[in-house]
């Protein structure tokens, strides 16, 4: 019964991430999310209290993922330049990811203007990322691998420079190559900060 | 006549935007701007012929004041490096804007995805940039102000840098200071391309 049970969870946490890329999130409902997934409400009630409570773990979800990933890249790499190209080259899952995340990374961002709930999990990550990669500059900082840059700011452009690359991704798929893009980018701001 | 079917063109502009910035385009009617900016369906017809309309103008004027404010800085600098300097300089407006300009940012983005006619006008401005960019750092690069790099990734670094900014200032206004943020971020980058 509990794998049958989780099963019916991931096919409600599918479909609704299907729905809100495709439609958005107003335009989805509760209803709508049970009909793709071939579920009754009262099952989609027993996972889930609303529809912000699966689209706050769909966040969550992906949020966590791409966090393991990246930390996964720095701990794997013997140095914090590879650990910083690695990292911008996990981002090549993000752009290829065909289960439509990327089409709800905006939605998203649009929610979070209208729910506060939203907003604090969306903004939270961020701050979280910074912290990261201020920590991973300073390191390379002290190590001598990187001129005596200011680490706050560095990590502050490495964020800017991804959220800038998949929110141009999520717009213009066909505008670019933009995994390439991302690590051609991050390996230049690397290479800047880098002592010659 | 003339004069006054401005203002009321303008105060229509106006009240869409704050309306737009605030409840969203969608939650947004014809009726209610009209309401806002004391105006009848009428004389909103005679300027405008739907509320897309008047969306897509706030778009192409917000577009065109960023554009001639950074082609203007680049005119006045001496050199490519105070040139690029200037520009980042120039967001500061962007972000101390009050007139709720760039509340209304994300929503055209999140029509974009919506509607063909709007996704077409935000995305070639992007390319525009992306060229406008890539023109100076080819300058600098022929000049022996910077290193070889690839102009085309270069400039496509810094207009990634500059919406990621632009969309993190967007959803945590309070979270930096994003002016100085772009200034730093973009100082850092044409640091590391130049030549030392």
């Amino acid at each position: 019964m509990q794998a049958r049970s989780e099963e019916t969870r991931g096919r409600i946490l599918q479909s609704a991430m299907t729905l809100f890329g495709r439609q958005g999130y107003d335009a989805t409902g509760v209803a709508g999310i049970c009909e793709a997934a071939a579920v009754s409400k009262g099952a989609f009630y027993h996972h889930f209290a609303s529809k912000q409570a699966v689209f706050l773990n769909l966040l969550e979800e992906w949020l966590q993922s791409v966090e393991v990933d990246l930390a996964g890249a720095l701990a794997e790499a013997p140095n914090v330049v590879d650990g910083l190209l690695g990292m911008a080259a996990r981002t090549r899952g993000i752009f290829t990811a065909a289960d439509g995340r990327l089409s709800i990374f905006l939605e998203f961002w649009a929610q979070a203007r209208k729910d506060p709930e939203v907003w604090r999990r969306v903004i939270e990550p961020f701050r979280r990322y910074r912290e990261l990669f201020a920590a991973v500059i300073q390191r390379g900082v002290a190590e001598g691998t990187f001129r005596p840059v200011d680490p706050a700011t560095a990590a502050q452009a490495l964020v800017s420079l991804a959220v800038g690359v998949i929110m141009q991704g999520v717009f213009d798929p066909r505008g670019a190559e933009w995994d390439r893009v991302t690590q051609e980018a991050v390996g230049l701001f690397i290479e800047g900060i880098g002592k010659r």
